[in-house]
């Protein structure tokens, strides 16, 4: 029997079971009635999960670091209103990379005081538009950047608190590599050329700004401490050689994020606590023996906030059998909602949304509707036999880079996110884009 | 001197000029006019390149193929209403692959009995509208929508025409691979599996549809005859097949798209009326033999249409000097409005629009403003030395699958489309999203 998917859907996460009936039941509730309720396609989230992950987070920074480490939600993973309103609610911050995302995040209300303004290239009227909506902190990329910061900052009369990004790199002391928040990046100042001391400097001396401290990130689907421990020891010196340099104590530490999810069952579970534990020991006692103040942490979940509480909802279009070949399951979506295999040649989990428990032995890719041979979204996954024009197919943990990379390619609109409550209500977070939607701005 | 990327700019197509203070000019305009008046970054669109590159096709396909040969837009390549206003115009046809391009066609009255309705899975939905607002053929990728086409159009009293997309894959009279139209396709049924014959058949045997013949695609950036060809021998050769079998003569054969543009000063230039008159010989003198009636012709250029017509205009943010690494320019753009190098690495010419006769001796990659290491424009670029923030950066060819295939990642609105006509006109084809319309379908 195989049965690799189906089975292994429910030990994806928690939200995903399966009825008796075997048909699957994402957040409590039958898929099948929120596609027959809010058409195809469709992105069903599953708001506890949500604020589960995010409790996660909050929790885990109280016991190990205390009540003054605060969690940003990295937006861009998926940014609409909605959820903005939910993790304001959670208590936490925020990180955001765009006027877009300011915009979106104070329509929520989201209390802006604690948002990160982050990016490698702020435009100006960025820059305006945040130091005008009361941003809390910039995270700030590079010296253009800064300058223009501190001037903007002036004008109005205001001192913007910022954070200065920078990228670890190799270590100094250990020479070994850290897999990323490398040297070569479009991101931040390196420490290891002397451009991270340098605009330190820089930032001391400007009074439209008031340094609170430093910012890196690590990597992407990272599932245990080891990167965030070498990014911290890197981090740490550094802020005790500008101690001994500028005589300036960091108050803000934010060791960004790249908290890893399960795409399939092959990639592990992320133990939160024990993470940011790990990390915990190795801050408050490396900052002891270089004696500095433990800063205030910081750490940026997107992905691992919003992943596993999201599943997409297709209807298939066709099955294709080409013998000696391949067969080919075509849904109604693609890359318009997900772009990320087309990007990264990402895996997904996939099942029948009626038929999870039916024998699996059916090889296929499952493509999309796009007129262009690269947009799949997985190759290679076993479905059931007799799948046919029709039927609902499920894709999970689409939660982050997702909705938030979507694109009207082929004019295609794109999908609703339906939310579902914690008492089992649905509702609308983000409208389906219509015809006219698409066409607004045609003149 | 190192001049690569600017010296090339000008050999790339002939609305790209230098003026004698050094400047750059495109469509004959100053291209620093247009976004000091329209902001940045813009897409500016050369009107007239855009009919010229329609003409070529037209003037090839009566020259050598006669009044009834019909050359159709890809319009995927790009669509907006004043597009298919323009290829209205010129006389063309126009693939469209979804509702949302049949209703911005509709918009700017293309009269839909010269649209071809394509795409691998059209929905229930996209049917009946395609069918209600008189799309004058369907490219049936498959017998389930074939099925659904028939059952609709027979609701409607109406007969549908179609085309048939075939796989032409490796030819069974010489087994010679064709390069793509591969058996392995998400596309069209497979003439070597039999499967091509079979939905034939089928089609045939309906009365809801008009079988008016078929069509394949063998490729992109094609800059000679030679796939053509292959496809035309093995469609032919279907086509006489097909009428042994059935005694069906094919009306209509449709070889496609994927004329290639000059991207870099290293793509060839494609000679449209060279590749059309080869291919007319092949299929005229092959007809003949195989004593079958020259079907009429119909070809599907998008990219050659649009790509060279448009240029990018971005605003510099950044220049990251990275001491025995890389230079890194940031631009207020990216992967949002071009994710073609994210997805395929794709080449494009850049240069500084104030700077046109500068050396070029400043080696770096071009990156986009969002927060992904993956959004990058060009690598291992030259550009003048001394590029700072707030110099204007031209990216050449960015007419085909830039606006199309653009995202609000990030919620970075996109970008407006402004067009310059014959006489030098600037107006706006597309306006440029607000903020507003970033969050409009936000709750």
């Amino acid at each position: 029997m195989v049965k690799n998917n189906v089975s292994s859907a429910e030990n994806l996460c928690e939200n995903i079971r399966i009825s008796k009936n075997g048909t699957l039941l994402f957040a409590g509730r039958e898929a099948v009635e929120i596609i027959e309720k809010y058409g195809s396609p469709v992105f069903v989230f599953d708001e506890e999960r949500v604020r589960e992950n995010c409790r996660r987070y909050k929790t885990a920074l109280r016991e190990h670091f205390g009540a003054d480490a605060l969690p940003l939600y990295a937006s861009k993973a998926a940014s609409f209103k909605r959820i903005y309103e939910i993790i304001a609610e959670e208590g936490f911050g925020t990180d955001v990379v765009s006027s877009g995302e300011i915009y979106t995040a104070k329509l929520a209300g989201f209390p802006l005081e604690r948002a990160y303004f982050h990016s490698n290239n702020k435009t100006d009227a960025d820059i305006a538009y945040a130091i005008e909506e009361g941003v809390g902190c910039f995270v700030v990329d590079n010296v253009e950047e800064l300058e223009v910061i501190n001037a903007a900052a002036l004008e109005k009369g205001k001192k913007q608190r910022v954070l200065l990004r920078l990228t670890p790199g190799i270590d100094p002391h250990t020479y070994a590599a850290v897999a990323t928040g490398n040297v070569d990046s479009k991101f931040g100042s390196a420490i290891e050329t002397g451009q991270a001391m340098k605009i330190t400097g820089e930032a001391l001396a400007m009074t439209g700004v008031e340094l609170a401290g430093f910012h890196c990130h690590v990597g992407s689907q990272v599932f245990d401490a080891d990167v965030f421990l070498k990014a911290a020891d890197i981090m740490l010196r550094f802020i005790r050689d500008v101690k001994d340099e500028y005589g300036f104590e960091c108050r803000e530490l934010d060791l960004g994020g790249g908290f890893g999810v399960r795409y399939t069952d092959a990639d592990p579970t992320l133990d939160v606590s024990e993470v940011i534990g790990q990390i915990s020991e190795r801050v408050k006692a490396l900052s002891e023996k270089l004696g500095i103040t433990l800063p205030k942490m910081r750490f940026e979940p997107g992905r691992s906030i919003v992943a596993d509480a999201c599943m997409t909802l297709y209807t298939v279009g066709t099955v294709k059998k080409i013998p000696g070949y391949k067969n080919y399951v075509s849904v109604d979506g693609g890359m318009t909602d997900n772009p990320r295999f087309a990007l990264y040649g990402s895996k997904y989990t996939v099942a029948l949304a009626k038929r999870m428990n039916d024998e699996c032995d059916f090889k296929c890719s499952v493509v999309g509707r796009c007129c262009e041979s690269g947009d799949i979204l997985a190759e290679g996954v076993m479905l059931p036999s007799g799948i046919k024009r029709g039927d609902i197919l499920a894709v999970f943990t689409t939660g982050a880079y997702n909705y938030s990379m979507s694109s009207n390619y082929n004019r295609v609109g794109r999908l609703p996110v339906v939310m579902i409550d914690k008492g089992g209500n649905d509702y609308v977070a983000v409208r389906r884009e219509s015809l006219e939607d698409i066409a607004r701005n045609d003149v």
